[in-house]
């Protein structure tokens, strides 16, 4: 009867990997679209990528792993629910379970209204006119509420939406740790604000020789613990990190010849997703949940602990300084060292989220949060999201929008179907705070070590305690695992005032 | 009725390209791991490599696909034998054919034994000790009896062999005009070989730095007509041309800091090979043989016409030369134009067929074709074959190679299970000779042309007459319908008479 179970696990196995396998072949496709490919291969490309998404998509969705999963469901192997086996098949369920939920029909509308409205939305940002946007913006999340329906929920149509994003968080606890973030930030931005004290960014708004960048931001990067290896480093338009399988990672950037810091802080920032893949145990995890990160708001922690906490940290430069100054004599040689790091962790209020500065940035993410709330909770309309933008902007920055291009229009994330995908960011940082505040603990010659140029203590706690665990616990539970203690937005605004006050406040 | 063949017709050529689409997937992947992936990542690879050849021969090998050939061999849409239908229903007969008449415990065993071969060749040649590969290579060519038993032959096995690289091309056929070349081509190596003269090679075996070599041969590259908007160059260990789909074609090379040949050659050849691929109207036929090459044989001529004919040749030189002087005026500056142009056609008998001069490399060939005559014919056994080499060698060469590392090791074609695929490369070099005539016949002002730098009408002409043709004629019909005469030595011969006596022999 065991012998039998243990047979029928490695038959579900087997057809996951094989399915990963496949849909990996469209990774390294998406990858080569994105950095290599010649500009006529597009039309190609699109054919290979829809035709591997789909068999991958038949062979994840097939019906006998449905019938293996209800065999295995009342097996012993799910008894002890933190084993290998227990996990693979909980996981296994769910992704089964939403992946067959949503009716044919569904899925080509949405795919087919987003592709519009991707456009629509494109246009509408350029003529900085939300009225363009707004009729196809109501079928894109119309569209959302029949996703919800089909998934299914307890109590709020958004845990539903949450759910492919942060899969086992709820929209109430979200809330509730956001409510009491905003409290704490919103009035901690406005003191910063109130200092007036700005940094001299023309330290780092100026002169940086492209290739010099390259290999200085892949020394660092290869520093904190990406193994190159296993891994590479390329340019694209709009960086991120792809996991293709074991042994194979590669991270992505853009170089700005005019700033030292957006290549360099996006290396570290890619490498910290990076150094997460890697550390997947893909070798025997493959293509399983056991071998594939928690959640978007996890991967997010580990990219952000890296680039925001460390590599805009003292230590860490106490290290690098000397050697970007001999990277770049012309610009940096007579530098002080307060005055660069200052310049690295300007904080001002701004318009746009994806320029913002670690202490205002989740302040952009809870107003979409909570716009997002009200359209799903039907107490926004459409119509008036520019309006509640701009009123909600300048409650918690201080200032107001110019338009909508620099307001409500600036993401593309609605545009393409991704109600409840904003929260993860802030997620991010907050879990971020709270592992890095325990590794501390754990580690209190941590910073010495950054300041002597070693981050392998840090990586390894980071590799056992989390990435080792692939998709063991819900990240709600993880936190807890890991720190103790149930996720909370104080490790992050004790990590602020701690960083900021000396600049701003004191 | 005639509705229904068309619909059968559609349904066919629909299972076609989706094989094929799945298949250029793996072209992508291929490409990928000869070029940027990092080297932890080979293991992974293979897997996914594996999993997608497996599901494309599937696809390929599907009943159904025979199921509609049946059916549409019996239709109306054969009648007309040089229409895209019956030459796509044709050839998928043949490749299905082909595909479906191994059976799978003998394709296993090849590719197990071909594996552990290559394995055992490297050694080998290493230590120049043909003791060690005799066994496994006699189990190789066993493999091969069989495979020629399995396909089915009528007169020679060699055929059955020959048919997977030169399809439709006969052993009687390629024997007779290899015989009638070698009794031209022998005396005239001779010849060369005692006239004693020699080109300065100071003037090309010099320090040329790799990234003017890049630009030089990019731009060259360009101006034969290579599409760089639906290409690309890249830099790998063993340089090839990879044609992944509409708008996609990729070439690499390597790059010697030492000689300014050897990379800008290779580019150039590469560039034949591609401007081949670019030319197979894949937009309409991608998948399907009338967007596939016709054999190995003419593609091979199309990368030896640019490289032997056109980019060794003096119009090219015309308009190069200058542009070659202001890339490297530290080396090229003061060398004469004659002085150059002897140099790049340096002829001189070596051992190694991959660095041969363009006059004596096919006799490198005639030489293994004769050999894997002998070994099908059952009249060399394998312990024979390097005495029979050295011999041979001796008698075509005037030189005896010192060792088998510089004699029948030297390649890994053997070892892979390749039997009947080295006449293609001294087919190419004859049809290139043979189209290259009758173009020159056509366009007689086709050198003052190329000493503008314009090259556009025989890539045009090329095009018309070959590449749009896809497979609609076998090679040895084409060459007919293209030159009005069937395969034949001697326009080969005279092209190396009229360019060679010159430099060696007046």
């Amino acid at each position: 009867m065991a012998e039998d179970a243990k047979k029928l696990y490695e038959e579900l196995i087997e057809k996951r990997r094989k399915a990963a396998l496949l849909g990996s072949a469209g990774s390294i496709l998406g990858w080569d679209e994105r950095t290599y490919m010649p500009r006529g291969g597009v039309e190609h490309r699109a054919n290979q990528m829809a035709l591997i998404s789909g068999m991958a998509h038949e062979m994840f969705t097939a019906p006998q792993i449905g019938e293996l999963l209800s065999k295995l469901e009342d097996s012993d192997l799910v008894k002890d629910r933190s084993s290998a086996e227990a996990v693979n098949i909980r996981e296994i369920r769910r992704s089964y379970d939403k992946d067959t939920k949503l009716p044919r029909e569904l899925v080509e509308e949405i795919s087919s209204t987003t592709t519009k409205a991707q456009g629509i939305w494109q246009e509408a940002r350029k003529k900085a006119d939300f009225s363009i946007f707004k009729d196809i913006l109501g079928k894109v999340f119309e569209l959302n509420f029949r996703v919800a329906e089909a998934y299914g929920y307890e109590k709020d149509p958004y845990d539903a939406l949450l759910d492919d994003y942060e899969p086992h968080a709820t929209t109430e606890e979200v809330a509730r740790v956001f409510a009491g973030l905003r409290d704490d930030l919103v009035p901690f931005v406005e003191k910063i604000k109130d200092s007036g004290k700005h940094p001299d960014m023309s330290i780092i708004e100026n002169d940086y020789d492209i290739h010099r960048q390259k290999l200085f931001a892949k020394a660092a990067s290869a520093a904190i613990g990406f193994d190159y290896t296993k891994g590479r480093l390329d340019e694209t338009t709009h960086p991120f990190c792809t996991g293709i399988g074991y042994g194979d990672t590669r991270i992505l950037t853009r170089y700005n010849p005019k700033h030292f810091g957006q290549a360099f802080f996006g290396v570290i920032h890619e490498s910290g997703h990076g150094i997460y893949e890697q550390g997947l145990r893909k070798d025997e995890n493959f293509g399983l949940p056991m071998g594939q990160s928690v959640s978007l708001g996890i991967h997010e922690s580990q990219s952000l602990c890296w680039e925001n906490i460390i590599s805009r940290g003292k230590p860490f430069w106490k290290h690098f300084f000397p050697r970007a100054q001999q990277t770049y004599p012309e610009v940096l040689g007579d530098v002080k060292f307060d005055d660069f790091y200052f310049a690295i962790n300007d904080v001002r209020p701004s318009f746009i989220r994806v320029d913002a500065d670690e202490v205002t940035y989740c302040l952009h993410i809870l107003l979409r949060f909570e716009i997002e709330q009200g359209i799903i909770h039907k107490e926004i309309k459409v119509a008036d999201i520019p309006g509640i933008w701009n009123e909600k902007f300048t409650e918690y920055f201080g200032i107001t929008p110019p338009d909508d291009a620099q307001g409500c229009l600036q993401d593309i994330h609605w545009s393409m179907g991704a109600l409840g995908y904003f929260p993860t960011y802030a997620l991010g940082n907050l879990y971020a705070a709270q592992f890095y505040a325990k590794a501390l603990e754990e580690m209190p010659n941590l910073h010495n070590e950054f300041a002597q140029g070693d981050f392998s203590s840090l990586k390894k706690w980071l590799n056992e305690k989390i990435h080792f665990q692939g998709k063991r616990y819900p990240a709600t539970e993880l936190v807890k695992e890991v720190t103790g203690k149930p996720l909370s937005h104080k490790p992050f605004m004790e990590y602020l005032e701690k960083k900021f006050s000396p600049l701003y406040l004191d």
